[in-house]
């Protein structure tokens, strides 16, 4: 897993540069049909993924975008009205039943279909008209890392094909701030030890890293079998809050732009409850509250003219996630790349 | 909480009565423009019930819906295009800040607004075109039970407007199977005492019932402060299953009809991961596996009519899970009617 993490500057490197060629073709079937809204379909960690791209293609397209409730189509039949759509299948495999059954039924249905996958001979990427290719190479962990950062990636410019300013200039940086979150991974390790006991806790995160928050999770959930809550900081507000008690673990993304007051307001409730907070965030001068603790990571992308401040911040903040749940299942004397009960690919209706 | 719970049978069938008239003027409304798309947008344990009518609407209308994710509007201030879109906002109080913001954003944007709250004062009663009250009356506990019901019930007259095959005469009967559910009350405090010391579960719920997964974990955390996970039974193999180890304790809504067989698969593995597993059912003859305990709910809605035949589950269903948190926090010695750090109405950005 830790190897894996290590390779994602490269991984994205190689997805941003395939995904140039099915974007434009992508573009050019659009110019006749633009979609009224769009609708990401997806299981585990790259149904997280799809989360991300929901709040992205909504914030810089304006275009509503949702995840599929893939039962409807394979449980209950439902054939639902996809003529205006346009549907994004996201597999590490290409081999997820219940994604191609979603995929297959809007194709029909008359959506524009695209698929996002690391296996260009899949059954997913032979069902979806655009395919872009994620170049993270075979993932031998069962704990999926490059594979969600370049599934990310692809996001970005399947977005920039659907109008959204993003230059490509700035996603080449990406690779760049990433190695620089990994640079912390020594500092992480130091840290996790602490975190050895941990038997639950919950992960916050809103707006474009709501997704890094259930990735997080799922990540402390299947290498580390620790119980972790994943909600916006917001959900969180509505009830879950109740759960906090003194010394209760909580990992918050808490990254500069619009979503830094709702955090701050956040924090400030949580150290009143004596909560034990690990922010991830990119303000070296984040309050360093009584019980919390910072995982700064180093700024590279600050041009004035990125709108919303935060917009590149996911692929980089998920990274001290990555390392910290490698670091705790280390810890733990676990084996993150073989979990109990899991195998790589997963088949559900 | 208890006293709110019994009288869950009375709040129905009055909401139901008074959802009749604005149904009436929606329907109206919408034979000059059918939505493309639903969205719904709501907090807390209301958005556990948006989460209910976005799979009651797409299974029966065929018509796309989605939550919102209030950040996009609230903190991003994306314009997105509703022009097409039906928006309903679901509030208790109608004050919830980014519920209004949104629903306010997607009238000025052209979309076809409804509001379902328990108060026809309400800010969010004055911003929405159409209005669904909820006649739960005043609910004192802060943990929702009779509000939540009711939203189901006027999101059944809402799916009904849009085109669902869902006879009046069947949603006037749902009273009579919620009081057939709430006679499980001395067998579920009995059940509730060997949970005391349980400290983190998962729920487990799949299609119409995985609203009712949402709420049954909110309400666990809320009232029992018990760090409860909520998983679809599809998403749960996708990774969180690692978490089961023998005695780990799940919940899972299991009833007849098309969620059936993946629910059966789910029993059997966690059955041989020795989970402590307890089946909310109405099979009455559901496999007694060797860990797993079963709620039967008695069956009152069984004609051949129904399609799916889980149609209607979700109120009486969801009555064992509000029976057994309130029982279970009576052991534990909490006062599910004031949990810690809440308040009745949460006002978030």
């Amino acid at each position: 897993m830790l190897e894996e993490i290590r390779e994602q500057p490269a991984a994205l490197e190689r997805t941003l540069r395939a995904s140039l060629q099915p974007a434009r073709q992508l573009a050019r079937a659009l110019a006749a049909r633009k979609p009224k809204h769009v609708v990401l379909v997806a299981r585990g960690t790259s149904d997280n993924a799809a989360q991300f791209g929901r709040y992205l293609i909504e914030i810089t397209t304006g275009i509503p975008a949702a995840l599929a409730a893939p039962s409807v189509t394979t449980l209950y039949r439902s054939r639902l009205d996809w003529r205006d759509a346009l549907v994004v299948a996201i597999s590490q495999s290409g081999e997820s039943t219940d994604t191609n059954i979603v995929l297959e039924q809007a194709r029909k249905a008359g959506a524009v279909t695209v698929g996002i996958t690391n296996e260009s001979s899949s059954t997913l990427a032979g069902l979806a008209q655009h395919v872009f290719p994620v170049r993270a190479q075979r993932e031998r962990s069962v704990a999926a890392t490059k594979t969600y950062t370049s599934q990310l990636m692809a996001l970005y410019v399947l977005a920039r094909t659907l109008g959204a300013t993003i230059p490509t200039d700035d996603l080449a940086r990406l690779p760049d701030w990433t190695q620089a979150a990994l640079s912390l991974e020594s500092e992480i390790r130091a840290r996790a030890e602490r975190y050895r006991f941990m038997e639950r806790a919950a992960v916050v995160g809103r707006g474009l890293n709501y997704a890094n928050a259930f990735e997080f999770a799922l990540k402390l959930m299947e290498t580390c079998y620790v119980v972790a809550e994943r909600f916006s900081g917001a959900d969180f507000l509505h009830g879950p809050i109740a759960l906090v008690e003194p010394g209760f673990p909580l990992f918050v993304f808490a990254p500069a732009g619009v979503t830094w007051n709702g955090a701050r307001r956040l924090l400030e409730t949580l150290d009143s409850l004596r909560a034990d907070v690990l922010l991830i965030t990119d303000l070296s001068n984040a309050p360093a509250a009584k019980h919390s603790n910072a995982l700064v990571i180093p700024r590279k992308l600050t041009r004035a003219s990125l709108r919303p401040a935060d917009l590149f911040s996911p692929i980089p903040y998920v990274v001290p996630a990555q390392l910290f749940t490698a670091s705790l299942a280390a810890c733990k004397g676990r084996d993150p790349d073989r979990p109990r009960t899991l195998t790589k690919v997963t088949r559900t209706l």
